[in-house]
């Protein structure tokens, strides 16, 4: 048994709109030795995502707002390097929802020991292997209802979920697959390694004009992580009986006023378009599933993907911000060096 | 065998905005001699539909435009007067789509014979018997799968679709109904006849602050007929799980300019919302199920309805427009008189 330094990120303040170096604070805990039942962990990689804009507002929603002045909460995967637990090993690899720290030391029930899948990097337990590939599963199939020969458009594609979402689709049946993306470089690796038939860069022109030249036949099934301008461009080429997911808005999650809705929402109703939101938490009994069917197609060799990796647990606040940004490629973890 | 003179209401010129004088003109044209497996109709009444608007626009939608110089087309039910069809009987009630005309003369099989129920009115078929009433029953049921308990709102509560709404609604298990309507009169008879736990009017003052307040518990399902402020007020009050059926965004028909949709879409990712756009065509193997249900309610004298009638078939474009500028309750038809 020894002492252990673990140091953590903590919520400093509630931001209003994009958040600042005031927003949070590293601090160093000293976790004493361990108690019956717990384990330390020492984190591999932490996960920033999306979601976590909407944590930092004191608001009611389906998640309660992280607390101020306590560490920032978030999936994580570590290895267990004590523990005095008789159901958690030393060496096991497992994910928790600890956060932002480098060491965690915790009662064993707060944690998940990961079946590890040959050959895959730790971190993609936070990406296409975990909670971010379940969303795309999820949102494609149980919000979406995902039909063979469905033309799919993804916005932000190049993101943790869109990267998963195209090919995922694909997978499952999808005739043609469509991205938008922020960058030159993005829209190379859509379609290219991503094998995606059509994308653009939505900051080159009006996204409604550049969704309508790539979509002649129209659109099935739209998976939205950008909302705005995608959202409104998407429901001008739905066809008939078209479906959408409502994965996530992140073009608005730093707004400080609340931007308008999109200004052809009655085509809903004239072509019968079926809008669905969701958060994973009430679908996770398609996850036994859906890791039935990603290691399959993991082990194939079918399955791309790329991470945008940031050193130091003390940069996850700029980590999370450059995600906001869209500078990630694919997931964007941090590496905690611990 | 006779001659026929027929008065019928033709469009004249694709209205910007609201009809005007100048959008509908007045002809009589005279039937000959039936032809074999023609037969002859003297309507009794004439329907006067919100979606009416959107086919007067030469633009691609779920049906096509309203043909310039021609009849106006739209439900209408009236008696057979000659026969020259072994299907069809003189006497008998029938429903069609010719439209606004007091006389019509085609082949049998463009009319369809309505099995009648005891004390109904034949206006009846056009509104809570008919399309409109099925449209409340499909929206309710296939579109939001309203489920026991239910928090229904229903915005445009008291027009022909709403007033079916409610008391649907009510008769499959809703516990707690609640209308939105233009006038006070309407608002008392939804909470008086229509047994409605609440209604406001909405020209009073926010329809969000007025919802806020009478919707304690949230809202479960939304039947949105009305658009624009309703549906975005509703999607602040939706349960978690919430389903959106968007009937009608009456709001909006006449806008020269397309309007900003809800500021609080996201609601619909963060609350698991459902919403879902329909027209009926799509839906009409409902129409016996609920054929059989509203017959077994309205003899048991379980269904109350409004009627606003309008006399002379030329005055079928004013109806149109008292209607879309809410003048009617219940459901707004016209009476030829012929």
């Amino acid at each position: 048994m020894t002492e252990a330094t673990s140091t953590q990120v903590q919520l400093a303040a509630r931001p209003t709109g994009w958040p600042t170096a005031d927003t949070f604070r590293t601090v160093q805990v000293t976790y004493g030795d361990l108690e019956p039942g717990q384990v330390r962990v020492v984190n591999e990689f932490v996960s920033v995502d999306p979601y976590m804009r909407g944590r930092m507002n004191d608001v009611k929603s389906y998640v309660p707002p992280f607390a101020l002045d306590e560490t920032m909460t978030g999936a994580a995967v570590g290895r267990v390097v004590e523990s005095r637990s008789d159901d958690v090993e030393v060496g096991a690899l497992v994910q928790h929802q600890y956060g932002w720290r480098d060491v965690v030391q915790e009662d064993a029930r707060g944690f998940q020991v990961l079946p590890e899948i040959p050959g895959a990097p730790s971190s993609l337990y936070l990406g296409i292997l975990g909670m971010t590939g379940l969303t795309a599963y999820v949102g494609l199939t149980a919000i979406a209802d995902l039909r063979e020969g469905d033309t799919v458009f993804v916005s932000g594609a190049a993101g943790a979920v869109g990267t998963a979402v195209g090919q995922i689709a694909r997978l499952l049946g999808a005739s043609r697959v469509i991205g938008s993306a922020g960058s030159p470089e993005k829209v190379e690796l859509l379609t290219g390694r991503y094998g995606y038939d059509a994308a653009f860069n939505y900051k080159d022109a009006s996204v409604r004009e550049q969704l309508r030249d790539v979509t002649p036949d129209g659109v099935d099934l739209f998976f939205d992580n950008v909302g705005g301008d995608h959202l409104e461009a998407a429901l001008d080429r739905m066809n008939t009986g078209g479906r959408v997911a409502l994965c996530g808005a992140i073009s608005q999650y730093n707004d400080t006023e609340r931007s308008p809705g999109p200004d052809n929402l009655a085509n809903a109703t004239t072509r019968s378009l079926t809008l669905r939101g969701f958060t994973l938490g009430g679908y996770l009994d398609h996850a036994p599933r859906f890791r039935e069917l990603m290691t399959g197609w993991f082990s194939d060799g079918r399955i791309a993907y790329d991470e945008t990796v940031v050193d130091g647990i003390e940069n996850a606040p700029q980590a999370f911000l450059d995600m906001m940004r869209g500078g990630n490629i694919g997931k964007m973890v941090v590496r905690t060096g611990a």
